[in-house]
């Protein structure tokens, strides 16, 4: 197999976290339902092709995203005790309840962080959504859970225009000091660049957020082609954990077309050159995303996959 | 039009020069014979969006690419004392002398970094292509002309493999030794990854190349999704002039997918983002390489022309 030379940068961090979405977030915004047993397999490969962060569903209501309206069924098959942590998306305290039924370890919100998102995607408000998940991230912590934070639009908002950096922060920290252990701060619509990366590193630094420790992680869409060039810029800014997408599934439903998130086998392939460890067997999960692309019956969204299919 | 938020780097150069490729590069490695009337309205239409370097087609022998096979007929018709430098590829002697009777300012010639390479493409070695190419360089630049000297497969090579920088430096300083104004350096298989783009910039440097004049430019595939983030890596190590061809189009027929060149919007959305100035008109060059797609026949390869065309 091709792989790239190894020309290390030392100003960099020496490993990388992938928080992989695929199963959730990918799959999620794919059009076709995919069979439980598929998603069982396709959770499987991914962490058998050294993956150790899998979000494995969402225990939203089943009428908002059919697709994943197996979620107790699903996390009943995984191994939950397993050499990886599977997160699961709860949206509010009923989700919560499921997702501690099924013996999760892991669980993550999804807050928003302009108006017009929360009020669309929540309906609610900027200021109103914590008091949704205030009593979820607290009660999952003291259930002795992990809880991601996602915070969406932090690069732009499809009705608001630019999103001030300033308003990502509070909405970020509010969500860290209800107990949240790592924000996931998502370019939901793909209008970010580097210069954009490095200022909302900064401005978290700023307020004590432990950009270097993973508290901080970053979650690219490649609307416009720009998800892996941000990456680097976050990677150099001193970020260590990035959420990416198996084969570059998914789609975000508010953009103005349909690509979707960072490809994890494009991010493995620069962690790769630039020497980052990363802890994944690329042909396998490359392996993975063709089977995947052959169920879903798309073209793979990622390069590598399309350069290294065989 | 959705446009990136612009969140300036002061670290990096204030203007980055587009050398645009895709009427050369671009169409030669397309399966189809595009008319010259067309050939013209592309290049005119990439000069209107505010192209200033646009390689027009190479005088290269009709039968080895049929695609560019009318190079006088189409450098008939094209503005050469207007506001763009339009440069044509001239693979020998033979090519440059068509070349200046066609009246054209500036040509480049395409050089291998590798033995192999320069066995396949040229039917040369790598120590006696300098022969092929001396007398070139020297006639254009006593012609007066600018000549830009490709160097190819300078990030690795689908026979060799890996490719040493030093290889790299010793081949592109031989040709500006030569005469040669103006260096790019081709990842012509899309293996590299920012830490080798650092260390071929440093080394250019280390010899006394002008890497922030613009006498070391780079030109990136993205057969792996890498092409904009390597771009990055360029413009951070201070390169102000960077390859790319509208809608991404092109291809590489060394490997192993037929993914092209850097796209040009993917590069213009985030020198916008960046600050960095372009003089390109975004939505102008959009609707061109939709036309120019339509025309192909295929779908856009650049992230940009598909979110944005209407």
């Amino acid at each position: 197999m091709t792989l790239p030379m190894t020309v290390p940068d030392p100003a960099l961090p020496r490993r990388v976290q992938i928080y992989e979405v695929g199963p959730r977030d990918g799959l999620q915004n794919e059009a076709g339902i995919v069979p439980t047993a598929v998603k069982r397999e396709f959770i499987e490969r991914l962490v058998a092709a050294g993956l150790r962060t899998v979000e494995a569903t969402s225990f939203v209501h089943p009428a908002w995203v059919p697709q994943l309206a197996d979620a107790e069924e699903l996390v009943a098959q995984l191994p939950l005790s397993g050499p990886a942590s599977l997160p699961v998306l709860v949206p509010n305290e009923r989700g919560l309840d499921r997702a501690l039924a099924a013996g999760v370890r892991h669980v993550a919100v999804f807050a928003s962080a302009t108006e017009t998102f929360a009020r669309k995607n929540l309906n609610s408000t900027l200021d109103s959504q914590f008091a949704m998940f205030e009593p979820v991230v607290v009660r999952a912590r003291e259930a002795g859970l992990d809880v991601r934070a996602y915070v969406s639009m932090c690069f732009g908002d499809p009705w608001e225009g630019s999103v001030p950096v300033d308003q990502v922060v509070t909405t970020g920290k509010r969500l860290l000091d209800m107990g949240a252990t790592q924000l996931s701060i998502g370019d939901t619509i793909g209008v970010g660049t580097p210069g954009h990366v490095a200022t909302i590193c900064d401005a978290f630094a700023g307020v004590g957020v432990g950009v270097g420790s993973g508290e901080l992680a970053m979650h690219f869409h490649d609307t416009y082609g720009q998800a892996l060039s941000n990456a680097l810029a976050a990677i150099q800014n001193g970020i260590v954990c990035l959420d990416a997408s198996a084969g570059g599934l998914g789609g975000c439903p508010y953009a103005e077309s349909s690509t979707g998130n960072l490809a994890t086998e494009d991010l493995v392939w620069m962690l790769t050159g630039l020497g980052i460890e990363h802890g994944v067997d690329l042909q396998s999960l490359v392996d993975t995303s063709v089977w995947m692309a052959g169920v879903l019956g798309k073209e793979p969204a990622s390069a590598v996959v399309r350069a290294l299919r065989t």
